[in-house]
């Protein structure tokens, strides 16, 4: 079925709602997580630890090896029902198709770059947020990812305003096959606009760099190799932005015992396409979870380091109690020292606690 | 699966869409409600009665009588095809998690408050809109519960433009076991800012009482009490609002027979918090569902009497004809006597008909 | 279940969530396409070829050859995961509901009207986008429907900015049924305002024949009638929109061989109701498929000429291979003579080269 069949069809059509093409081609898949969390001198609020997701998505085995493949992600504020940050894309998670076969998996539409999406095995919250003073109850909690884990560094720094950190629009996507545990990915965006706010960067104000819905100024890309043996893993990946700000990231993994896993990074960033002095920033994040029954143990401790300024310094503890395989509760409790906002020459420390429940389905 | 894994592990993950988490944990339900409706005076429009939903929702076991729960309700608008009223949050119906046991439940999110939840199996149009002379289509219909049985009260007056009138947003909900009969539902709210606009309440214009953007002067809370053994039913509820107004109710209904039900309620809200003058409102509704055969006949009349200004009347009959256990076609008539939103001195007259059908899925 | 069930329900109704109203009455669908493609001048873009979707839909025998009968269809951008060009419905696709017996399909809420549902079956790209200059990546492809095949008529000229042109809000739907292969269909839309921006038409800037959020002058309608026995197909269609503009269109195709099918069409805009001058437009399009194999060939070539304007003239070819019943692979050539918006006196042409992947679901 090409297209919406022409009227004549019509009966026929919804006769055939229970045929071969039906239901059993979608899974929908999701996570809900839900909590109260407090961070030092504000309000608890109802927040989140993970993102939350409503998911659609489904294989087709074409036959000789061949699958066609699709993805289509909500993602959603539980405590308030919108749409993730209140105005993101609806599929803001991703919204891919794609074949999958001997030569690995090629995929066009919006995800996560291959340097964010490999580099989440290697911290210790698994890639949830990271503490934040926001009053908006938007993204806080204990993680280390879109900020320390990336040395601050943004894969999307022309997508409209509220934009998430960490994909790329109108883009290809190929993950290789595995060699014996070695795997290679590459994104690559096109050239396209896609409603940015203006970015002033090395311009002035009546002259930004890149005014407002600009097109990239070189089309941004981003690889990762990743290796796995089940006991040591391995990471190093690079990618360069729409405003050609680079990062670059090493990481490491290793389990001493099954119930052990051990963590480090070390990633730089350089924003010198529109920054003129300060524009390189390095970070290093430790972590390590500890399964003890059903418990699970998380820690870490991480350093932020722009030029010429003060360093963000982050140290979290986290608890999971599985209540099953799909759900969990949690307890953490995280110290950041950071500089706010309105004046980045100076630290100021937040303390954060939460307990929340998680669940997939 | 606690996370979007890593991409060593894509190939894996999606060859398990089959698996064990897929599919069978999530329902998939709705309602579709569409008719044609005319007030006096305006042109006949496409509307609806009830209100349309697309959900998403499961339940897991956990064993020693605990259970995970997840509910996410998309709400929309069936003739233009938008999210409610245009601007809601994609999960207007709601947005929960929570868990389950021999405590009751307990659940995080958005939805309904324990007051308004409890409030519309006493309302003879079991919740559904009240007559509006709105030419916008959005909330025409013959029921008595956004406004008479309700005392013209809102459960969320510092939420967003557009926002609905019954819910809490980043709140706590809890529900009681049964016990014999009895239940207690309380919801608590977070003093969370979610984007309103400035109320100006007992303050100006230059300085509103609640500016935009404000946190609540208290926490909201919801506490409802109820009772059925099958012929009797009652509750009694309070509620207060994070601008403080007030709102408390008492209802009964009382089968005859099987057919019949009857059903009476009281409702009194004081907004004396940000209102100098005329700030208390009573109200009160009558109803009678009877039930004959394939057709259930609904009739209501309500009084809305707020201090020093005209009393709200109105008066509804419906019709509804079972065509299944899941859909129904329909026929109401409704006249209301109310002050118009230009002059709240003068009472005027608005009588609705509408037809439509009523689909479940 | 008529309505979100009073709170003592609760834990009887999340109970029954696996119980007899759930899952089985609603089929998920979709389609997902995406590709890159260029015109001349411009950069690359991720974009798509056919329509995105994902849809929602169910059937209820209701015995004695009646059917309840909904379904709503979201329709997305893949390269960016938003809702259709960014702001459209979440239900952009269609949001109806209805019944269907011995008298036909009756239907209420938004979707394609009589005359564009039934003309796309005599349109060589089955209804897909016309090449575009537009640089949003949002429709750009080979096809000649939403303009030339329709003489550049739109159904929604009163819709809220960003509408699709080809759907009525607010309206209602019937089909006939099939008489040896002759049905009619007819669409009328409620005179209801929906949010327009000012249409200046025969007014000026500052009295506009129709203002912002104004009523239709007159109620739209759309009536097509088709027959069609296999081999010979033909089409006799008539719309008048909100603006009281109209469109007649006829057309007709035929299968010599069972691989080879012939089209032709011809329709004529009448926009005289707010145009002084140039009011109508004519526009023919004639195409093939061939079918060879798991190949698919399309041919097409179309003129559109407005009264004393230069005529927009388009020729197109393109390629389908079939991977599945479910999924190909394609590739497109077109070119387009029209006028650019900035100067409608002159014609400029344009060079549409794509490749990509669709799958259905």
């Amino acid at each position: 079925m090409k297209k919406t069949l022409g009227t004549m069809a019509l009966l026929g059509a919804f006769g055939a709602v229970t045929g071969a093409h039906a239901q059993s081609s979608v899974t929908i898949y999701g996570t809900l997580d839900a909590g109260i969390a407090k961070i030092s001198g504000t309000t608890a609020q109802i927040t989140k630890r993970d993102n939350n997701k409503l998911g659609f998505r489904g294989v087709e085995d074409l036959g000789n090896g061949l699958k066609a493949l699709f993805q289509l992600e909500v993602r959603f504020e539980p405590d308030t029902g919108t749409v993730e940050a209140g105005s993101r894309p609806l599929f803001q998670g991703q919204s891919r198709v794609g074949l999958q076969g001997g030569f690995g998996t090629i995929r066009l539409g919006r995800g996560l770059t291959a340097y964010q999406e490999a580099s989440v095995a290697f911290e210790p919250w698994n890639g949830l947020p990271t503490v934040s003073p926001s009053s908006t109850g938007g993204s806080i909690g204990p993680g280390f990812q879109p900020d320390l884990h990336v040395a601050g560094y943004t894969s999307d720094p022309l997508g409209p305003a509220g934009n998430s950190r960490n994909r790329f629009s109108n883009a290809v996507f190929y993950n290789s096959p595995l060699f014996n545990g070695f795997q290679v990915n590459l994104t690559v965006g096109a050239k396209e606009a896609n409603g940015n706010a203006a970015l002033i960067g090395r311009g002035t104000a009546l002259a930004p760099q890149y005014p407002a819905n600009s097109v990239p100024s070189a089309a941004p890309y981003s690889l990762s190799a990743t290796y796995n043996n089940g006991r040591f893993g391995a990471l190093a990946a690079y990618e360069r932005n729409a405003v050609e700000t680079d990062v670059w990231a090493v990481a490491a993994s290793y389990k001493p015992t099954a119930d052990l896993k051990l963590m480090a990074s070390y990633q730089k960033q350089d924003q010198s396409h529109t920054m003129a002095a300060n524009a390189e920033t390095k970070a290093w994040v430790l972590g390590a979870n500890y399964t003890v029954g059903a418990g699970k143990v998380l820690l870490g401790y991480g350093q932020k380091t722009p030029d010429a300024m003060p360093h963000t310094k982050q140290a979290s503890v986290g608890y999971e109690h599985s209540l099953s395989p799909r759900t969990y509760v949690y307890a953490d409790l995280s110290n950041r020292k950071s500089p706010p906002v309105a004046n980045q020459t100076i630290l100021r420390s937040y303390t954060f606690y939460g307990v929340g429940v998680h669940h997939n389905f």
